[in-house]
């Protein structure tokens, strides 16, 4: 099958262009495309050189590229719309109606969506990562009060790329602690986090799917073994909910899902908004 | 100032949604926006209940909200457009002229763009991340060896939450190396470095703003100290120029905007595309 590309063109990261990309390509099931990221096409000759490359690209492939077009500077995106490519523009789409519903000229300044705006945010965030980061390490009561949320669940549930991940996204406290056979065979909780009860979500998973990422990390371990982690997976569930900690199933969640559900499920205020 | 409401209406994560209607937000200077995402809308009820919260907050407002929607079926978003809110549709936006470039009808499944579509992909975005983090605990020649690119820096210039954004958003294996005042004595790179020359990239920062994030960990201290950071920045990019490493000052740049640059100037493949 012919291999379509698609160009994610922007003026700055190119990150908001690649997001609605992906968003739209992934409803086209079964087709293939090569993906190219153009940053920072910050002046009209860069923007030439883009059509040139589009062009040449629609040429070799014998198959019209598409553009994903997040270019905020009228100039710019006049010339890259000029490519033989299908030009798919963001902020023609949405720019017109806000500013008539908004009744205000846009700045249609460049690189302000993910910029350092507020140098203020950028230190939040970082603070927030450096609190996962140093909160991953040891269970600490100190990291547990300052928290937005703590996630508790065995070893490679998923906890700590969901922690990292919430702070880096939206500046968010997470703490985490990791149930082992401590707490299996005491069966119940450490009282420092009974103090913090409120802020406790459970993350599980599918003993197989465990198995699986444990194998890859320690292989033939008894850690990674499928008896292992379904006495892990059904002690762990049954604690959480003893306790009546609301859990989600990670096992067909990406990241990006994990982090939402916590946040829509225990109303967890966003610090920034990336 | 009236405060005008916006909403980010998704039957998935949002995170589509929040991006784009960030891009656009930003482009309004001196306006101030009221955000709230609302995700996870997969049913006709909760589709419902999105319009009366919509409609009830334009009445509270006495400002029509703004709606941002990655709503992919049809049917929801027939519900959500019917709100008294300006609805600014993506899908409607963009799958049209798609559909027709591509000649196939898109599948219109939700939850496509953030689901765990793909296992090896979660797989491959988690091992980066493992890597990042396993990497920034100390500097080891076989983390060198396996990196795509390995930053080096002085403490605080952005290396560890770069590292961890590219794992992440990119699957990109990224290394750090600290500068510290052994190399600033010795004036040259340590030897397991100048094997992997082709995959150093030099993060720096003006060292009023070193100073001021350095505080902020270590208030007084003599790390934290302006003279301290002005010494530290002037020998680390004298440093990076002599052994002809390209070097990006990252004080007035975000994470993504950070991350952004080395794929571009290193031309480093991204492992995934989230």
């Amino acid at each position: 099958m012919a291999r379509r590309t698609v160009f994610f063109v922007s003026d700055q990261t190119g990150v908001t262009a690649e997001t609605m990309g992906h968003s739209l390509l992934t409803q086209f099931e079964g087709l293939e495309f090569r993906q190219v990221t153009l940053p920072f096409i910050s002046t009209v000759d860069k923007a030439e050189e883009t059509v040139r490359r589009i062009n040449a690209t629609g040429l070799a492939d014998g198959l019209r590229p598409v553009v994903f077009s997040t270019l905020v500077r009228e100039d710019l995106r006049g010339v890259v719309r000029r490519s033989n490519g299908l030009f798919l523009d963001f902020f023609a789409a949405f720019l017109r109606p806000l500013e008539e519903e908004l009744q205000v000229k846009s700045t249609m300044r460049q690189g302000r969506a993910h910029g350092i705006a507020n140098a203020d945010m950028y230190t939040a965030r970082i603070a927030a990562t450096n609190f996962a980061l140093a909160a991953d390490d040891g269970a600490v009561s100190s990291n547990y009060a300052k928290a937005d949320v703590i996630l508790i669940g065995v070893s490679r549930s998923g906890k700590t790329p969901t922690c990292i991940y919430m702070a880096m996204q939206y500046g968010v406290y997470a703490a985490n602690y990791p149930l082992t056979d401590d707490d299996f065979e005491s069966d119940k909780l450490p009282a420092m986090l009974q103090t913090h009860s409120d802020k406790l979500f459970g993350l599980t998973i599918r003993p197989e799917r465990l198995h699986q990422i444990r194998s890859e990390r320690k292989p033939g371990s008894r850690y990674a073994s499928l008896a292992q982690c379904e006495y892990e997976v059904r002690t762990s569930e049954g604690l959480l909910r003893r306790f009546g900690i609301p859990q989600l199933d990670t096992t067909e969640c990406s990241i990006e899902e994990i982090a939402s559900r916590i946040i829509d499920a225990k109303d967890i205020e966003r610090r920034l908004r990336p």
